[in-house]
């Protein structure tokens, strides 16, 4: 029996070994993602981002508890962090996987940030479809930061779940970093803290500051105690809550058909790249191009005009 | 008289209306850039990455007095950290900006990461060119950790620093951090802290014990103390010899032809997407494409072979 068999039939090892072929780009492996696309798109996901020492883990774990307790089927993907300089990641994936049972109804992955030259997004963003495509309910995605490639994985998130902690910094930083933009819920957790109310304070009026429609999503700010698991089940049905109101206005459709249409544009790029460096191997004294541009007799930005202009009349 | 006239006699006001409008794709920046690439290529480009809290600031700061005692033009471009929770870079460009009296041998620009959608690192490289065709000398790139953003921006860098403190972690996340790939040099800053003698010597120990050919670049590790400028002098000195290095054995020109070769991918890539773009808007029903994938009747490597076939047979 084939290993896409298998994974059709809720086979846990077969879902490893159909996102190590994915992740390795194997012989086959766009067949094989195109056919998961097919039975994917009824998992939501939902991005917990934060900074470093938020408690996200913990958060995950506690929000993974709440649905498996529901008789949910839950996937985790953790994205490490950008910055390697914080080293905790490893550890924490082990606590975790040692916590839920084994068996077809929980699933963690950790997606790690080096070695994915540029395509983490995409990474995390296949995973996300085998997730689905296995059948899980729910894929919680864990992400620190905001960078680029964080900021391309939280947008392919259909609710976002900021985690702020006093240690964090305060609202204006939290303002400044973007945050506000791509919050649907905050979180302050470790909400036991000293300046864990002033905190909350100062969100909430800089949310109240905002300009906002009245048909938009409120967004809330719910206070947590993350290794107490204190207002997880809230946080849980906000959650629940905001799926609601994306699936009611349409919103949530609209996200999935933007999603789709940048997956086939960069399928396309990539398909595009291929073919012109083919044609570049094979019919173009390229080093010689890079000579000239080296002397300063011609730039890049005219010798991809020619370049582009042969390849296109082929 | 143009602004590129008076950017090319020299005039500092227009080197900044020379950015701006590039950093702002106004209308004809491809151009511009190009005449500036065609008058680039003596510049040099000095990486200094590490850690929020390395001291790389500070560092950068004494680097471009040591350039500019010796009568050398200097540009330093700092780009924000990716992490949006430590706020401290805006305060350390003011700081930085009223050391140097103004006149044009000395330029600060700050590269905002947010807003620049995916192009920070071509913004931060169409800056550079910038400099260089201005007629600086070096220009010191600061950059925060080693997400891929970084690692694009640091690996157009003809040397790299990489700074680490004692609160950083110890050697052994550096090396897991991927950095012992990207230095060409260390540096140990505020090397009169606690731990820090243990730090360089870990240091010293995994660089022994990584395989390198004879002919290689043996990493030096320098201790400092930025704020007291000590050994800031030494630090520019191994600069200097690994700039002589890399001359001397070709690497230099070499890596500078790969960035070419990486520059006109992008500008054709971009093209390409244009048009593609435009073909689409004409003579495809993509949302009806959309809805076949939400239908899960295809999927998007599918339609994007299909699109891709068309808009090639064009």
């Amino acid at each position: 029996m084939s290993v896409l068999s298998r994974f059709l039939e809720g086979d846990i090892r077969a879902l490893s070994k159909v996102i190590s072929h994915i992740e390795d780009r194997a012989k086959g492996y766009q067949d094989l993602l195109g056919t998961l696309y097919e039975k994917a798109g009824k998992s939501l996901r939902i991005g917990i981002t934060g900074p470093p020492g938020a408690g996200k883990s913990t958060l995950v774990n506690g929000l993974a508890h709440e649905y498996l307790n529901d008789g949910m089927r839950v996937g985790v993907v953790a994205v490490d962090p950008t910055s390697p300089f914080t080293g905790g990641a490893l550890l924490g994936d082990r606590v975790r996987m040692n916590e839920f049972p084994p068996g077809d109804r929980f699933y963690f992955r950790s997606m790690a940030t080096r070695g994915a030259s540029g395509g983490l997004a995409a990474a995390t963003g296949n995973v996300t479809v085998a997730l689905d495509a296995f059948g899980f309910d729910i894929t919680l995605i864990e992400t620190v930061g905001v960078g680029q490639v964080e900021l391309d994985i939280i947008n392919a998130c259909d609710t976002v779940v900021v985690t702020v902690v006093p240690e964090s910094g305060d609202a204006v930083q939290t303002m400044k970093a973007g945050l506000m933009e791509i919050a649907d819920i905050f979180v302050v957790n470790k909400s036991d803290r000293p300046g864990a109310e002033r905190l909350g304070m100062d969100l909430k009026q800089m949310l109240r500051a905002r300009p906002v429609k009245p048909e938009s999503w409120k967004i809330p700010i719910i206070d947590t105690v993350a290794v107490e698991r204190k207002n997880v089940d809230l946080l849980r049905r906000k959650i629940d809550e905001h799926i609601g109101f994306i699936k009611n206005n349409g919103q949530l459709e609209q996200h999935r058909r933007q999603q789709i249409e940048k997956k086939i544009l960069s399928i396309i790029k990539y398909q595009f790249q291929r073919e012109f460096l083919e044609t570049l191997g094979k019919d173009v004294d390229f080093e010689a191009i890079i000579d000239k541009i080296m002397k300063g007799t011609t730039n890049p930005f005219k010798a991809a005009d020619e370049l582009y202009t042969t390849f296109s009349g082929k």
